[in-house]
């Protein structure tokens, strides 16, 4: 069966990395891999030509889909815009919702290629290997009522922070087995002595522990977490919690290595359709000008194969191109150092090609 | 005029942290400082003896105080209340709440001293000084609705983020002031490409900017905020933010100084009165060892003295017999280090007072 596979490059760097993954993708069809690739617009370059960060076209094509590949959406080009539903965030928020991307996967390792990299000393990020599991399609970031309105003489603006037991279970599931196929440890980040919704959050995740004897889950509130990923981040093997949270963790834990340019993400749903894209943002500084790291997307094609089209040994060959890219000491500007050869985005993709 | 001072001892090592402060407080007596000391019982303490961890008793006491020194709440002793409006740190919030101490600061300083108990690479943290303006009686720790109930058939919890037009102006002054007498940047965080609330923020802040020709205000989205702590702290000046994303950044600023326990924090109202706390918690863990850091708790003093009682000259004697002592190579467990003399909390306060 031919996998439909849908390519989004949408806003600032993210054209330019689409294209690397695009030429991979064209290597990984010549090697054997059975899938018809297609583009679509989606984010700010959406909204420019259709007015909407999120065209029906897009949304059908996506559902049509086996795997969708996401460069990056957003940009000050676009900050103005009144409406929030028409910013380039809406693109990807809608995409997430309506395919019901709710697992979202995103790992924060080190290469050790990298480690000196990290702002963090060598001897705590060393091997540094973390998954953090965040619920994407519920919490704050799609709760109602919400808005902006005139209360008592005077603007007020409000969101609602809202999961329901469902929610938190699946994500719940998705985390204790990917635990199980680590590490076998789980820690849950909530803020259940402040927020009742993390207190459900924290009741169902202990509920779900006996179903998970070989995990061993922890608690832990927010700051706290924040705190330890600076101070000892080798104590966590996967972490799960909400959308806000798990946005602003996963941020951090992504700058421990010190080169986020590297590190891909999933969003996948009930079915195992899936979403990839690098933790990097849009990057709309550097965009254009052939210096941004194309490897955190080339290792989302990886990261897809192995997730949505269950291609393990093609994922390896990726990965491993990638590695023996960086044993030769090649560097993006991103993650240059002393002694290094940098490169620009397209001769990084023509290395990895020709490693592949 | 007397002021009147009252001292929380609260939880874990809360007692013999405010110990050490009490000591100090006398010697600021006899060094001529006209102050009455009142003890009472806030948290965990107070739920055991009282049923409520805010007894009105000690309500009334700090209402009638100039200034509040607080040790700090909770345990996992009190963790499986049920009912969240009994546990400590409903002290803890309705003393926030109740005396109105809306502008919370948490300054981030390395001390040259403990320069390598940072986790960061010393040259990323050497000089840090960042203060987070944390608002500290609204957003999602107290917006309306909020709770547990079924819904559909099954249980949902929420929480409500809100803000009002003059919530955020009052906070955003006390900002942009900070910043005026410091580096003169400020750093609005918000997460205006999703929330609304957020969005209503950042359009505040950028209408009180031209009251402050002389600050320089920027924004940053939550996530990004929590990536460049990480990466390059020391961009930072000024950060003003709402009471959540303030919970997780202060924490995360603080901790990159590796020494937590030397850090201080002010909650103040609109009149000035204020309430001073470690930035650090009750560490039931090492409770009732005598190895607890009493540091920070002084520390409290001195930023008491400052800022409530408008005793500059004696708050800088603390901070610098606190300054002397860590020449001296005298340091608690936590910031214990080669070469240095490891001492516990009594030691540390003897110290202190001798230097003072
Ligand atoms: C672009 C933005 C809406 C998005 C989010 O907040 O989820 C991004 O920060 C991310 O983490 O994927
Ligand atoms: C104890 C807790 C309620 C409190 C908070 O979340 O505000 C603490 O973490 C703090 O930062 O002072």
């Amino acid at each position: 069966m031919t996998h439909k596979v849908l390519l989004l490059p949408g806003d600032g760097i993210g054209p330019e990395i689409a294209a690397q993954a695009a030429r991979l993708l064209k290597a990984c069809q010549e090697a054997g891999l059975d899938i018809e690739v297609e583009e679509a617009l989606v984010g700010g370059s959406a909204y420019d030509v259709h007015g909407d960060p999120l065209p029906a076209e897009t949304l059908e094509k996506a559902k049509a889909a086996s795997a969708i590949l996401l460069g990056a959406v957003g940009g000050p080009k676009w900050d103005k815009i009144e409406d929030l539903s028409k910013r380039p965030e809406k693109g990807l928020l809608g995409l997430r919702k309506n395919l019901g991307l709710f697992g979202n996967l995103r790992p924060a390792m080190l290469y050790p290629q990298l480690a000196s990299a990290s702002s963090l000393k060598p001897e705590l990020v060393a091997g540094l290997d973390i998954m953090i599991v965040r619920e994407l399609t519920g919490g704050i970031y799609f709760g109602q009522p919400r808005g902006i309105e005139v209360r008592n003489g005077e603007r007020v603006g409000f969101n609602t922070y809202i999961y329901s037991e469902s929610e938190i279970e699946r994500i719940g599931r998705v985390a204790f087995e990917m635990a199980q196929k680590r590490g076998k440890k789980l820690c849950s980040v909530d803020k259940a002595n402040v927020l009742e919704v993390t207190i459900l959050w924290r009741e169902v995740m202990e509920r779900l522990a006996p179903e998970y004897p070989d995990v061993e889950l922890s608690h832990m509130y927010v700051d706290n977490a924040a705190m330890q990923l600076v101070r000892a981040p080798k104590q966590f093997d996967v972490v799960v919690t909400g959308n806000m949270f798990g946005d602003i963790l996963s941020d951090a834990a992504a700058m421990l290595t010190g080169s986020i340019g590297m590190l891909p993400s999933a969003s996948l749903n009930e079915s195992g359709q899936g979403m990839y894209e690098p933790c990097h943002g849009s990057a709309p500084d550097i965009a254009g000008q052939n210096v941004a790291n194309p490897l955190a997307m080339m290792l989302s094609v990886a990261m897809m194969l192995r997730y949505s089209l269950n291609e393990n040994a093609m994922a390896e060959r990726i990965e491993a191109a990638v590695g023996s890219v960086l044993d030769d000491g090649l560097r993006t500007a991103d993650i240059a150092s002393e002694g290094m050869q940098t490169i620009g985005t397209d001769a990084m993709g023509d290395a990895v090609l020709a490693a592949f």
